[in-house]
């Protein structure tokens, strides 16, 4: 796995049901082929989608069982990456074991650890329990030509709700008069909030229509991109627990592909309407200008292009710094 | 904007009208990407097409007036490109103001300066006075994937006529046949031509058609690309400042997009016919032999190919020395 | 020439029936365009496809007789690259002369001699006599995006047939229980062999059919991956010279066009049925797999990836070592 990305944290490899449906999925995540399937007994193997002897892609062969068999010449692999059979020998040669990846499932998600497998620990997976404490939402996958970094830097300042989806959202304006604050835990964790008081309540909020309401949006984000919204609002002067507060969140999880293309996974309202208007925020919004972002970065270090800083980028900037500092002290670790 | 260009000459940007015709127009020049627009008092305006904050291309955004707002967090910028308004602070931070160029409207054309526009120098535009002498053309912009000076080669040996253009033109040797001579001005200008005396007329001297005629064909160049081409033709023994002389004037502009693709400008007599000739001949004639030589080039030097040098020549390889002095000058300048 | 060829060999260039039905053939072989034709006395010419002057590639030119004339701007050239005529003078510059490789028919394949042409030693021909000893065949050539050595790997494996052609051969592994012998001659020639005995006999040894069988499948190689197989069977126990053997004998010659993608040229039985069972085994079976290992390897070398090495990649194994011996063998001779 490259240097380029940090080991010691919890990706998102997958929707679980993505996995489910498929015999095998190939997928790549963070510049390497790997092959995911689900076990007969239910758990999940994450192993290289690559035999050993003459770098096949192992999902052009086929799953026998838990195993999977090379299409080439049909080495066959066992979900922790070991090769347990030769169709032409009794001898298995040295080598020939594939690397495989701690990989768990977790609220509808498959997360991997990209470092040393002895050394994840799954209490610091993201915390995304609301996902089965609400009704059944529709998972989406999409890719995008763009670095990770660029995709976080759009979600930890959503002031560009105001431009980017200024037709979809409507949002006039309204929330981004409000304060904007960043905010860091000593776990590593980032908030970007913005709040706004007694003001109309937003139009997903239908018991609040028709009196002064609090409104906030908080994004939290932990390393590498792993983000979930929070949209609410509450009646004007209201704690946060009033149980009238009426809320939205969603998953914003994004996983490197490779330097230059990222995984986004996020969820909608099941059904046409809904997921055609988030597919036309996502693919038709977001994604024309992010992807135009990495080609006019093209390979450039953020940082020495000198782009202006705002005040709106506080969470984006210390997401970023957080990465460097993560990077640096893996590179140290190393080298210690 | 990169050392591998001249930035003390004058570069078409685009045909007048396309801009006007335009909201903004978005266009690589030199490498970078640059938007360019007319301003409500009738100037144009030519700033990087790149937002300095999180660099989004700015013609994915929108005219506010005279300023143009970034589509993604809104920041605002001016004709020169200073950056104006921030939307979420009225704070502007330091180096939000774009790079911008001269830019000036002349005989339909705008021209721009690549380096200080303080050393800009309007009377150096080379002299194109005679589109403005004749009835309306048809302006054509066409894309070729090749280096500008391998599109300069081709149009200062006009030799290629006869085998590029062989059926289009019919030119059957007659020109070819005469004499070629190249000539350099003291200001860098360099002219490349054909004359032959005592022959049939071409066709479009209609007027000469039953009697000997001289006849001849010249090619003027200015750095870094910008050409004029006449074709001419007299009454035998005339002086080619007789009244019955018959000429085709046309311009050939081409200005470099990237260092392996070019913008190329000409014009043509309008209607169906004349356009879908000179579509043929630059489209389906010049264009394949041209991207064939720059896949051959790919990426060598010129000369550190050793080419052939053939009499017919003589014009061309006087420009690219005259470019190569150029830019030898203008690197000694920075050091020196 | 690239150095990455070896070039004391003998190449495939192309089938002689693709040129003989063709003006001029251009074809991009170990890196270099070349035009290939046939002359009016039925030799072949094989010269550079690029003329010297302004880099324009011949076959966009036209034939005169037994000359190339560049389509750019005249310039002729005879079979062996010689520069005999200048529209514009009638002096020739040095230098103005194309490279041209020694080619030979033998067989209806048309062989060319990658280094200097006094070396070439048409009795170092690999022997494809039987290819007129049958009726003739549906010859094919395809391209393939991946290097050489990895379509040599394949062809030299042929256990690759029970897994990648499990559907399309469906051999049951009858052979490939069998024993599997790799066999070098000291011309450099390496067979790679696998035999059987007393089994039943293959579909297609029909005059076999009822009595027991030895079978074999042998492939013979020789640098720098042009190989010939041959599928047998005789009655069990008899002599290979048995008059009741029954052969299958087919070329499999590969030419590099660059480092990453090949040419590929086969035979088989002429018709609609065969031809597509053909094309589906070679660019549906092979080819997706083939161009896989290409990408996942990825300019990597081979031996540096550490692969696992089965005991039936033996004859695979010493194809690569014999030529990187042949490469290091060329480099000392022309450092020394």
């Amino acid at each position: 796995m490259s240097d380029a990305y940090i080991k010691n944290v919890w990706y998102m490899a997958a929707w679980q049901e993505e996995v489910d449906e498929a015999e095998m999925m190939p997928r790549k995540l963070l510049d390497i082929d790997w092959l995911l399937y689900k076990l007969e007994n239910g758990g999940y193997a994450m192993i290289r989608d690559r035999c050993p002897h003459r770098f096949a892609p192992l999902h052009m062969g086929r799953r026998c069982g838990d195993l999977i068999e090379c299409g080439y010449h049909g080495l066959r692999f066992a979900p922790d990456g070991k090769c347990v059979s030769n169709p032409f020998s009794d001898l298995i040669p040295p080598g020939a074991d594939l690397p495989s990846r701690k990989i768990v499932a977790r609220w509808g998600i498959l997360w991997f650890w990209a470092g040393e497998p002895s050394e994840a620990d799954e209490e610091a997976i993201p915390d995304f329990a609301f996902l089965e404490e609400t009704a059944p939402m529709a998972q989406k996958h999409i890719r995008m030509d763009a670095n990770f970094e660029i995709l976080s830097d759009n979600l930890m300042d959503l002031s560009h709700v105001e431009f980017v989806h200024r037709d979809s959202f409507q949002s006039g304006g309204a929330l981004m008069k409000g304060r904007h604050e960043a905010r860091s835990e000593d776990d590593g964790t980032i908030w970007s909030c913005w709040s706004v008081e007694d003001v109309a309540a937003p139009r997903f909020a239908v018991p609040l229509a028709d009196a002064p309401a609090d409104r906030w949006t908080r994004m939290r984000w932990n390393a590498p991109a792993t983000m979930f919204l929070e949209v609410g609002a509450a009646p004007a002067g209201a704690e946060r627990t009033d149980p009238r507060v009426c809320r939205l969140r969603n998953p914003h999880i994004i996983t490197p592909e490779t330097q230059t293309t990222s995984h986004y996974f996020y969820n909608c309202f099941p059904g046409p309407e809904s997921e055609a208007f988030a597919k036309r925020v996502f693919d038709e919004e977001d994604r024309p200008i992010l992807e135009a972002v990495q080609r006019e970065m093209d390979g450039q270090d953020f940082w020495e292009m000198r782009p202006v800083i705002l005040n709106v980028d506080a969470g984006a900037v210390r997401a970023r710094r957080r990465l460097s500092k993560m990077r640096r002290e893996e590179a140290e670790s190393v080298a210690g």
